[in-house]
């Protein structure tokens, strides 16, 4: 049994009822990210018949028997009016949330129209199922109607899945988090994190040895991307390894003390999240790009 | 290509000589503990040919094609001298080191010898392989000689190999270390070690779940001990589960909130060196089976 780290406290619960039902049971203490993370190693060491994954529905086919129970959660609504003043100056609202809160979106989106406002919930680019999803890796739902909307209303908990959401879009974007109680509009790390990734790239300007994260995640392995990434890097006169993990544990990541800067190819939110856990600039492919482009734009300037 | 910590710094350039060679190279940026810690699991994802695993000689037979090459190390001698002082009232003298000195056991020996000691080298138990060396897992090379010496001469870097053989000794140990050019008595840990032992122990006495951890590492794995350990708790009418990871995360660990102690079944010094990382007792199975008895005693005394 595989539970993400916010289920974990009811793991023994589940156990113990799957025990009764004479089944024998393990249960992954592995950190879990979600179904692109499904603790398949563990299961084929341990030669069990099935992986019961908690909390995610299937993110793709994996050659592995996986049984996934999706876990929602029905939270009071009596936040959704204090909303109201941060959105009086927008007429159509785009509403986003987690899996978690899906079956709420039609209730949310009443309660809204009601209030005056057009709700538009777009269609996630994939890994995402439902129209008004957003997960870490797929923000489709927020992305592709942007042009659409005055503003974006993620209704949920924590700041990972509407930062991801932001960064992608434009328009005036509204946190309500029923947990916290809180509505807020979260625009300015819009530029914080815009600043963050110019820093990164132009830092890793100097960088000669590249170490390109490859995860072995079911969801997260980008085995092919990360050879073209090595291959382009090469082509530039610069060296560039692929380094392999499950989760990426930066003390040993920083261990490879020889490379310069770091390429994320696994989940797309490492460059993003995780920056601050490493000394070296930690890049997206795109930030890659760019570092790759202006080296080449500066060696032509001192031609 | 997989290296432990300290080898980390020089992975590119052992896998640039690779690739020159014509190979494609994958270097391992998981932490790793020693032989007894292969990326199996990443190997096998990746579908390599190979895995190359510096600094450790092989620890036991595995199921995949690995190529060991191990790591040896000259320090300069020049720390020994100081260490006489000490050593001073003590005649015979046991000496262990790590695998990356093993070689200059001869020379240390000589030097010792000359100074008026008789020099003892034990027999590992089995992981370790050559007279003199211990592991984490393995300090039989101090234990099976602590009744014929008069002390322990730890020759090496770090105290996570002297700290194993400490508490499994009794006479005095001395650590001369050339890295840090230290020597110094340790014997005060082993009470330090002890008193935390037993206070893990007692405050698990009031535990009703248990948490085992199994590790699916090659030679971490005990699957058979940690179902042995889960029958004995279930036979004291308390709740066991065995929660399985490669290498444990310790916040993840404790997100499974619902135990109240864990038992350690993977590398035995998790229980030693790692207690600080989980606010619940981390025990060995040694301590476990104490706590067993306890409680039944405290049971007794009840009726």
């Amino acid at each position: 049994m595989q539970f993400p780290e916010g289920l974990k406290q009811h793991a023994l619960e589940y156990a113990v009822q799957l025990e009764k039902e004479g089944n024998e049971v393990f249960i992954s203490a592995s950190p879990n990210f979600g179904a692109c993370d499904l603790a398949i190693d563990e299961a084929r060491n341990l030669k069990v018949e099935k992986l019961i994954h908690f909390g995610h529905g299937e993110f793709h086919k994996v050659d592995f028997n996986v049984q996934y129970i999706e876990f929602y959660m029905d939270v009071p609504l009596d936040i959704l009016p204090s909303s109201l003043e941060l959105l009086k100056d927008y007429k159509t609202i785009g509403l986003v949330t987690t899996i978690q809160h899906v079956r709420q979106l039609e209730k949310i989106k009443e309660f809204y129209e009601a209030n005056g406002k057009t709700v538009v919930m777009g269609k996630p680019y994939g890994f995402a199922k439902v129209p008004g999803q957003i997960l870490g890796c797929d923000i489709g739902s927020a992305a592709s109607i942007d042009s659409k909307v005055d503003a974006h209303v993620y209704f949920g908990g924590g700041m990972f899945h509407p930062l991801g959401a932001l960064l992608a879009t434009k328009k005036p974007f509204v946190v309500v988090d029923p947990f916290e109680t809180r509505t807020e509009q979260i625009d300015r790390y819009r530029e914080i994190y815009r600043k963050r990734s110019r820093g990164k790239v132009l830092s890793a300007l100097e960088a000669k040895k590249f170490g390109i994260l490859l995860s072995t995640k079911n969801g997260q392995n980008n085995t092919e991307l990360a050879k073209i990434l090595k291959q382009k890097i090469e082509k530039s006169d610069l060296n560039a390894e692929i380094l392999v993990a499950n989760t990426f544990d930066f003390n040993s990541v920083d261990n490879l003390m020889e490379f310069d800067s770091f390429v994320n190819t696994a989940c797309p939110r490492i460059a993003i999240d995780d920056t601050d856990r490493t000394s070296k600039p930690l890049l997206s492919s795109d930030e890659l790009m760019e570092v790759l482009r202006m080296k080449e734009e500066l060696k032509q300037s001192y031609k």
